[in-house]
């Protein structure tokens, strides 16, 4: 089958064997979607090598433990644990320190013609959720994420720096909780897909008043850049929260006396529970289709990544069996 | 009156008048502590200029607002808000935008003779709190904030990073609430004014077995140096919170990653509310006295400043009407 493999300094669609686990469900991938971080990962981090990408919909070709899953539309939480460590049976195989994460650490990704995960991590896909939707439930369930870390209700400010699609993501789930969302951009275009959200207020970074400098409860870090970091603790109100969303290569500086003085709770947000985030693309409550850019076949796979990097570009989603 | 006063450039006991604000109390200082804050007011962080010092214990000579408190010992909150904002209202003039913070921002402060403070900031002695112990309140206070912004109970794995005189404070705070409290440090003699603590298990740092990295569910950083800071990352546990108690000036670099991929939580920490300190002082939970290493006259001030920065050296107080 074709893969979209990465080898430390080469990344190639190759040919190779479709994944042949017993333990665990083989999926036909339909569509799958490049993500920020699989272009971290070919820029050399965290040291993965194997077929790339995490964001995907498919078709259960079987699934021995759960067999009325065969034929059924899936998606898959990403993060496959031991089975056996307190986290793991505390329920959150996001953290065992010995998971393995598809296409990210120790397992082969989604952009391939078909992959491998325990049936455990599949949810089937609800009628009203469209293929090219339902690749958006990974990064969708990463911004609802943060509802799990930080309370946020009607009446939270929360801004979100950063309009690219993780932060169109946030700000769109975010909307869903708080009545007073502002999204800070440096792009017109990527904040016009979120015309259709009446409660979010868009705003360029260049146009961004001194007034709104500690104003807000809550602030979402999804531009992945030190200068969004920066802008971000601007905003934060004392005793207020911000949440960093992307995860990025790097060690920025920062002043740590504004952080103690007034009190701002930073948190890492990674992941999200799945269900959630189906749910909000079944009911219509968020609308991602506006955040597609171009859909590619797997066999162009280098040039998509290449794509997915260029400016003004959102979501590349991948088709592994067009030619 | 004898005040350690800086100026930018110089610092030195002046003679200057006795502070005269008729709407506020009126406090003879009986004595004064020199916190690491003062050391770094002098090395310029915070832009400060004016009397120094923000731990006391004193007599009030008068208040007008509150007569009955004159004759009566008391400690003093530091932060004095304007009264007016939605922060004061809502009963929180430490993060009040105008405030002014004594010894630190905009009022000057307790290494002096007497000091003016709004009587509503003052708060009496139990007599069962001597003097020297009363000196320590206010960083009392401030290491028991910590458990305003995060939850800990009797099972929470608590690590503390640093002996000086702030950490061990945070370790004294830290073990009236959680059986599990690990003090880090770099020095045996200090470590050891832990003793009397049965629960407080202290660490050298070169001692500190791997096995302990990511295991603790709460870090508090208290060396205020960036390698404390990067040894709190690595004790902290995924999910787990590392808050940051030390104002130094500074700007730190870290990896980023670690904290999103797992989703730690950093809290900045500054103050706390100071009855919950004087109940520990009171009913002897909390032993201070092996903090203290030295008492001098307020008249040898910049002595005292240098003595209080030398290693090994724990709480200086000062006694403003010795000579």
């Amino acid at each position: 089958m074709r893969a979209l493999r990465f080898a430390g300094d080469r990344l190639a669609v190759e040919d190779i064997a479709v994944p042949a686990r017993e333990s665990e469900a083989l999926v036909r991938v339909t569509l799958s979607g490049i993500c920020n971080t699989d272009l971290e990962i070919v820029r050399g981090y965290a040291g993965f090598e194997g077929t790339i990408g995490h964001e995907f919909v498919g078709v259960v070709e079987q699934a021995a433990d759960r067999p009325e899953l065969a034929g059924r539309r899936v998606v898959g939480e990403i993060n496959a644990g031991c089975g056996q460590c307190t986290r793991c049976l505390s329920g959150d195989p996001r953290h065992c320190p010995a998971r393995t994460v598809l296409g990210i650490v120790g397992r082969d990704g989604a952009h391939a013609e078909y992959l491998s995960l325990p049936s455990r991590n599949l949810l089937e896909v609800p009628d009203s959720v469209t293929d090219r939707q339902a690749v958006f439930v990974e990064p969708l369930a990463a911004a609802l994420g943060i509802a799990e870390q930080v309370d946020i209700v009607a009446g939270t400010s929360v801004a979100v720096i950063g309009d690219g699609k993780l932060g169109l993501l946030c700000a769109m789930a975010m909307a869903g909780l708080s009545n007073a969302v502002t999204v800070v951009g440096k792009h017109r275009a990527k904040l016009a897909t979120l015309s259709g959200y009446g409660n979010i207020d868009a705003k360029l970074l260049e146009g961004l008043e001194a007034s709104m400098h500690g104003r807000f409860d809550v602030v979402i870090e999804a531009s992945g850049s030190e200068s969004g970091f920066a802008t971000a603790l601007q905003l934060v109100r004392p005793r207020g929260k911000l949440v960093l969303k992307s995860t990025f290569h790097g060690t920025p500086t920062w002043p740590a006396s504004r952080v103690v003085v007034d009190e701002i709770t930073i948190v890492g947000s990674r992941c999200g529970r799945f269900a959630p985030a189906l749910d909000l693309l079944a009911t219509g409550a968020v609308k991602v289709d506006s955040l597609i850019s171009e859909e590619m076949p797997l066999a162009k796979g280098v040039e998509a990544m290449d794509r997915a990097a260029a400016k003004g570009v959102l979501k590349i989603i991948l088709d592994p069996h067009a030619n």
